[in-house]
């Protein structure tokens, strides 16, 4: 882990040199494709916060080898900020690639890319209340992508998910397909079955979580997996199960969806650095 | 986690340090709210062990980024002890606030204090047989307090929940919420519903228990979850089920629950202090 | 851990030391009931393998806080070592204590004594085949021993109960009581209901598993739990299940009961032990 | 781990060493029976990688102290390597031995070996387009084994199982056995069972799981185990459910099986090295 040290914006430091070096933000590249133009040094907080939010995800088992998460660039919303195709727990600053709205590179310093850049690159461009995303391929979600029985919020702590959560069946949207959200038309076939919604189930596949904030995307990410084994537990135990009333979930939200989650980010922060 | 010396009783220091130099038992707040006197410096042992309670069942998956563990001070039964608002895993000694019985901190040095310290303040209130309270959202809890299938007891290590748990459910008493035990008159309906009890699930949101010591309320969050999951496999299981026979668990009580579960407490500390 | 010196047999210098110096194997107490003289000194191989199996068993979650591990004393079949009352991750050479069939130690050097000692006492007692016995309470076993589905072995590694697992309901052996099995008569009475096999559920309690050897009555430990667990998930499936076969079931064991389980062993020696 | 030094290929000199000093290749054994012949040294990265796949599937809880990871001779077809017998976790490049198809050694150097080789022999004899091979006792897998409900791919990472996961009942090749697949016949019956499919499931027993590289058996056997969770939920969700559609599976395949696991291999290797 010796790459991600947080008190050394390393991240920036490279950037900068690369902008003074190689006039970076009009690079040509070797690609015949027209290459977009960086939106400028991304803020070191942002970047600290992107690759917390990937180990705390890998730290809590959301993520595995597999999934990413992004962040809208702060000084252009048409840019956003996504890993080098790599697994998250083991991303660093040095990893991170710029990303226009049609899921092209700034530059990939001739990194391998995530073939799912486009879930990304849809959402961002779909929902500018949006400025974080996760896709991830957390078990229990699975579940509730493949099966009749809708995920519905069980606590306080889901009940950012009152107005349900669809799923994306992509055979539906596209016929047949490789399942991979892999170019842009099928981002945006699915953004728009994400809808206004702050998370979609991508049937046979994973899901996507989006949020305004690395924080609340991290934890909309962790409490939408405990709501999914809390209902799967409760229709286990076989009676009526009272769901989350949906006036008192609005009410929830509308004392400010958990402070933002500053607590538990401290924590998450802390627990997965000490790994 | 350098804070937290148990061999050097640094927040007793602090509190000492403060009183003589601010005249802290009467010191004057910058809030309108006349603040309650300090019943004095609370014994380091006791310090100590709400530290250790809160990594405990941190340690365990009982506590995660919310929840608080509370104590009663033991020079007056008026005040009570609990962190100012922080993930429970974080807490050291210089985080813990004095409160009197309305909920109100003897000062909070300028930090924000958890919103749900009306819970702790009406127990503690209403039940002068309790020192010690658990605040928290361990999910099989509350699988519970959504389904019509009571918890009961299925082993000794449970005995204490003979005469059940009664369910909270806020909507019942208040209303549309936000779901919160933000403020005394919410705090008093959840005391009246945990009445004699040593639990009360909060249906939505979460569970409360309480107990005469730390360690006790600590080994009765640690049970009631595992006899939670024990419940929940006899039921799959599909058979009719066997609980603990009520003069059983009298009995079991009687011989002394668990010689106040010295010998896992002392396990529980040394665990959670390595990590 | 400081205590647990495996290069230097602490127990056995303690033993000796107290011997010559005390005339231990004599030593008059202070308690009014006669105290059994001592088989003299233990090998220090046995009481490595005792701590181990007290510290694997915790390490995979089969002991927490409670339950214990005991061994026969080589020296003479009417004694057994057993670690004075004490959580069984911490329990230490110098904690292990000689008793007699009847429960009563030789010396507890003033410590204080498990309560269920006589589980073990009244087991060496009727089975002189048996050199090891376990007693703990683990969830998925509780499961079993409070349900009408009874346990039946799901896999090769779970032959051992061919012959099934008998339940001790205490109640009807000896009505109400606090559940402890914390004398002789109630020692006899689970004996009884164990008879011939390898283990026994105790209703709302526990579980007592015995073996040949320390390794034996580890693996069975881990494995009863595993095919709990499958057995349960096949169950809910909601098909027809395949037990193991009782034939094949004794041609496994014919077979010599995977080799006294030797592999398993020394790899959880060793994960232990780095804990 | 001071056995497994990556960057010096110890197992590859002390090979070397004995080629050299013993006529290793032609060396005679104390056994009645011929040993084969070795085909040579094999590279250093294939036995870095066996050790790799033996971790990250112990890492994982895929393998326990039983159990076991193959892979075949690069210079020969006819051999294949596997450790001696020995828990998982603990092999290291010094233990690795060379057989042939018959499940023969070229030398065991004294070792103990694993007595159910003879899975690896027999499937390497059938399957040239077989490389590596896993054989495990994972809990949910066994499930499936003794229940009449199929094993179904659940999301694209179980894409491969697409022509179904047979099972093999031993009982129904052999009669009544001690249920190890322990000499070349029984070997041979199981690799009749797994066919051309990517999996079998061995009833009361384990699974084998097969792949054209360590990287892709290894993730196959972990999104094996997945997928069993993921089936066992949504079935216990009561409602119908969406399997993969075998057009979607085909065409996720032909995308190049997730690029041969690429990503996550790295991770995995990272993971189980720290431990």
């Amino acid at each position: 882990m010796g790459n991600l040290n947080l008190g050394q914006p390393l991240w920036s430091t490279c950037f900068l040199i690369a902008t003074i070096a190689f006039g970076f933000t009009t690079s040509p590249t070797s690609h015949a494709q027209e290459r977009p133009t960086s939106a400028g040094l991304p803020d070191a907080e942002l970047i600290t916060d992107l690759i917390a939010a990937n180990r705390i995800l890998a730290d809590k088992g959301i993520l595995d080898g597999f999934g990413h998460v992004s962040v809208r660039h702060r000084l252009d919303p048409k840019r956003f900020l996504l890993s080098r195709s790599l697994a998250p727990a083991l991303v660093t600053a040095d990893d991170v690639i710029e990303y226009d709205l049609n899921g092209v590179a700034v530059d990939t310093e001739g990194s391998a890319e995530y073939s799912e850049r486009f879930i990304h690159a849809a959402i961002y461009e779909a929902r500018p209340d949006i400025n974080a995303i996760v896709h991830h391929h957390s078990p229990s979600l699975i579940t509730f992508g493949i099966s009749s029985v809708e995920l519905r919020p069980t606590y306080h702590l889901a009940a950012f998910i009152v107005d349900r959560v669809p799923v994306f069946d992509i055979r539906d949207a596209l016929g047949v397909t490789g399942m991979l959200v892999n170019d842009s038309s099928r981002g945006r076939a699915l953004a728009r079955t994400l809808g206004e919604r702050p998370a979609v189930l991508m049937r046979g596949h994973g899901t996507v979580v989006v949020g305004p904030t690395l924080p609340v995307v991290v934890a909309r990410s962790i409490y939408l997996e405990v709501n999914a084994r809390i209902e799967l537990d409760a229709i286990a135990l076989g009676g009526p199960v009272v769901y989350l009333d949906a006036d008192e979930a609005r009410a929830v939200l509308a004392e400010g969806e958990h402070r933002a989650y500053e607590r538990p980010w401290e924590l998450w922060k802390k627990e997965s650095s000490s790994q």
